[in-house]
């Protein structure tokens, strides 16, 4: 058998990536492994960037005009790994030529958007998903799974760190380009939704964004959030806490191994008067455990469940309505960042769609 | 010479020790071990405590009336360890007894008791000093002297961590309890101080008092401050980040050794049109270094510093009016932390006494 | 009541202590705060040493006459905190005066020395404690726990490395400055004894001792024990791996918290021919924990220990058999060390007393 | 110029691949990301494993038969990464048919086959390097220039852990799966060699090899080398020390950045009579500080210097003699281990080939 094969078989859906830059390269490799899909064309504007394609992919179609894409029958479905401005327009194109959509974090640049994109995919029946990849994660689902067993209790705090020295975007502040993650997750994780947004930064670069940011996030639970995200750190961090009445985990993204850790820590809290107070705060500290974790690669993971959508038709779990929550919270982030922490309500029927 | 012999000079500076509870044998243990002092009498109102101090120190004398110790004319210094409310009352006590005295952090409960407490002690020629006890860490020290130097450039941030499973108190909230640590190193270390603050928390406790807070803090020259406070983390943390146009410093106090680190790491920026933007910043990542640092007790260090003081008559580093600007950045964050985030503007006139 | 209070019982039991050099003062402090426990009279040739005492516990008689302290009739028991050389004859001498022994490790510089003391102690029915100080851990009691549970199987190794910039000793090589506490623990640990013993090593000053050293023990049980133990690190290392069939230990003693974690990791084996071999072999995956931990500070529960033998008349859990065993196996380990390594057998009739 | 653009110019240096295992893969992605090379063909009797290899790389050939690939005359090199057993045969016949040669550590299973492939590459003027791929990482040529610069002094000694849950591999032991790397490493930067080896180990599995091992090298100079190998480690270590008498280096691999660090740490000798050793000692401890790292993969690196060679035809760094070496090493210090530690002396000039 000394010669070619196959490595797909007849069903395989075909995609078109528009964006090599920073990620694109990741979802081309991606596509190609998971043996239900494959990449038939790259689009970019830079030749650099098709060249690199092109000696790693020789068999695929290189553009530099994203018409051609859409006009391609063969192709089922458009992957989107451009900048955040460009989202709405590229999605809602490939939309009305009949094609399935993955595209990146944020989703849009705002929440009309978003609500444009999800009706156009509804009318059409296509199937819209935002790449949250970390949702996908072994690590992410399996904090999923134990917040949804009780274990953790009452949820006290959701609190996450993610710094390090990156690139400065020009087109958006730091909010939407590393906060987008941790309220990501977060939406993911947690079965209630803020009610109120207060976020102070700076810019530290004439004619820049906003490059490190704060974000506190109030729920009507009791429940506190907080995000902090700077571009200007001289420590890779990502590290996220979440505080429950009975477990409390520590989910540290940098770690090669253990990446969750659950304490079996907290306080337990009796009944009584005032004067009694302290005498009823009592402390807790038990084991620590490390779950282990499925290591797939999230990003394969992802690209299983959009071929299942597409095949069932159901809603992905970072469909167009997670993607929307995302962008409404960073908009109000956003504006609360623009003047100093000023608190923005958050109606909660202008969250569901 | 097989019998006594006496550890002590002719000038030895004599204190009473008020508080025997967490801090208090700190406090005696070091007065004993700095040669220029030592302690004559302890005074606390739980028997069990003084019990204690008898079997570690049966030469000190015991009592549960402070006025005793006030009236004795051998005692030179009083050292307060007591809860924050008794703060003032004991101090202005210790000060009308002709006293100097060294107070715990907070110095009081208000921006209003601090001003009265500087008074007495100006007018009688008296030491006051607040126990701000990092400030004289060999880590702080040390990276007091980098930013002196210049080194780090212009200062961009200062973000702080510190968070554990704590001691949930009563009558202070978590900002007056962990964040005075570092406002009071932020205070030493910054040659500007803020001119606004915003701070968000929240209670989980009924009839409590915010056990997480989180402090943003704006300055007139471009710089941004945040601290990250929580009573109710499952992991020790105690890492602040000064960022800088030239260098960045991690302080993490949780290291055995290397509690400094110093990154050569930054952006570079040009002048130019925002078109060119992007061209225009450029990254540098350079070497890390580690500096040697001095390990004595910081408490040692603290207590040469104050009867050195007591001998010149000069301020401490950590006298009155650095307690007074720490209690009165804590006064205006709960303040804006009970109005879910409201900035609160500081007169710079006001910060001066 | 504002008076003398005193700090002790009737019952206590008093202590002279010998040496108060590095690890005297911990002695002494604690010996001080066990209730059951108090210093009378402390013994140290020099002056300097003597004036901290003083300064400290200004009750505490203070001795250059090591005899005095012997010829006190008000003295139960001497703790000897002096080097290795004189280990035996200040202990034979206490012991000959009807005094109670903790000695510090190792016990004596030979095993002849040790079978002396032995025998000494048994005939006047006198308890004689080595200060095994990390068997009384709340880290290494816990792991005996686990290993005497069975829950890791069938031990496979155990690994330790101890590695710092530390104190050049004259009179002893590293091996019996550092190797000790792995042996002394491993001693406690494993319900085994090793038959053969292999050591590597170095020195690389003039007229020094070994600065470095690599020991490898051999066990009738295929089990295999190294220890890595080196003066010339330039990081602090403290940290011991113990693999079974079923579950694997690491004990770090750097980490502020978390010292042992437990992991559920290993190797399933299948019997089968030689051909099959690749696919009998199964890897084992699960979740890590790490069980909470006694902070008592250990040299205060071996006091207790110590306190609680002497009143019953039982052997103590790190006495003078397991003493002897730590003593044998340095010997054995020094004496291939200086033969590159050469192979020592270890009789098994020759460990039993 | 939308379609296909040919990522590669006219000098490109053509691979066949044999075997597409565990490296196999990483072999193939670096030999299409240099610009300078390209794979053509892999060969692998595993169907499943050229599947990979299409759906991936549809453009190259695939092959169950080796010779098929040396008789193809448009291929100038082979990469060899298949088990160890079978490095001689291929290597020879790929050698036999003119092609230059990359193949896998360790480089033979025996010194006399690694003398014979030097014969025959030198004979026909091919270049064969060998893949010991730590020594192209940005962190090993870093130590390689402080060694050099002579910063560190005089070399005291090399320690080395390289310990994880691995792969029993069936036909060599853990020395020749997890040792090599140290040696390769360590034969790079240390201008001098062992004249001893003395090796411990033990086998857990019936019929299977050693699965931990402990190796130690003397030297001439007064220098001592360990290594401490384990696939039945329940955490992953990759940690290299090097003691010099001026500053001494910790290489850690599992450190995401800052993998080297420098302390300027250590003792400093004067000269005496033994009665005054201890006061000959003096004790450094100054600043620790990492270096910045080339961050470029080291498999890219070493392609590209193979490139060089083959141009050039100087020998490479990793080239035939330092496999030798590595061979010479290994199968000396598997003879000591099954000999519970006996001691083989390595002949200076059988070292020289």
């Amino acid at each position: 058998m000394d010669g070619r094969i196959s490595g797909y078989g007849e069903h395989v859906i075909k995609f078109g990536v528009v964006g090599y830059g920073y990620w694109g390269p990741n979802l081309v490799r991606n596509l190609f492994e998971v043996p239900e899909t494959m990449v038939v064309a790259v689009c970019d504007a830079r030749e650099d960037r098709l060249r690199q394609v092109a000696s790693r992919y020789p068999s695929v179609e290189l553009l530099t005009d994203y018409q051609k894409m859409l006009d391609n029958p063969e192709i089922d479905a458009i992957a989107i790994a451009t900048p955040v401005s460009t989202h709405y327009d590229l999605a809602m194109r490939a939309l009305c030529s009949g094609k399935h959509v993955m595209v990146e974090k944020p989703m849009t640049s705002s929440t009309e958007q978003a609500l444009r994109l999800i009706d156009e995919a509804e009318r059409r029946r296509l199937v819209l998903i935002v790449d949250h990849t970390f949702v996908y994660t072994g690590a992410v689902r399996k904090i999923k799974q134990m917040l949804d067993s009780g274990k953790l209790g009452e949820i006290y705090y959701y609190d996450s760190t993610r710094i390090n020295l990156g690139l400065f975007q020009r087109d958006v502040d730091v909010l939407w380009d590393l906060a987008v993650h941790d309220l990501a997750i977060m939406n993911y994780l947690l079965p209630m939704t803020p009610c109120a947004v207060a976020a102070t930064g700076i810019n530290h670069v004439s004619g820049g964004t906003e490059n490190l940011a704060y974000l506190t996030m109030f729920f009507q639970e009791n429940v506190i959030a907080h995000i902090n995200v700077n571009w200007l750190s001289p420590v890779k961090v990502r590290r996220t806490l979440i505080g429950g009445s009975k477990q409390m985990i520590v989910y540290d993204d940098m770690e090669p191994s253990e990446k969750v850790k659950v304490y079996d820590k907290g306080i337990t809290l009796g009944a009584g008067t005032e004067s009694l107070y302290k005498a009823l705060i009592g402390y807790r500290s038990g084991d620590m455990y490390a779950p282990q974790l499925d290591v797939s690669e999230a990003l394969k993971v992802e690209i299983q469940h959009f071929v299942d959508c597409i095949h069932t038709g159901s809603e992905p779990l970072t469909g167009s309505r997670a993607g929307l929550q995302v962008v409404r919270l960073l908009e109000s982030a956003s504006y609360s960042m623009k003047h100093r922490g000023k608190l923005v309500e958050l109606a909660p029927d202008a969250l569901a769609v």
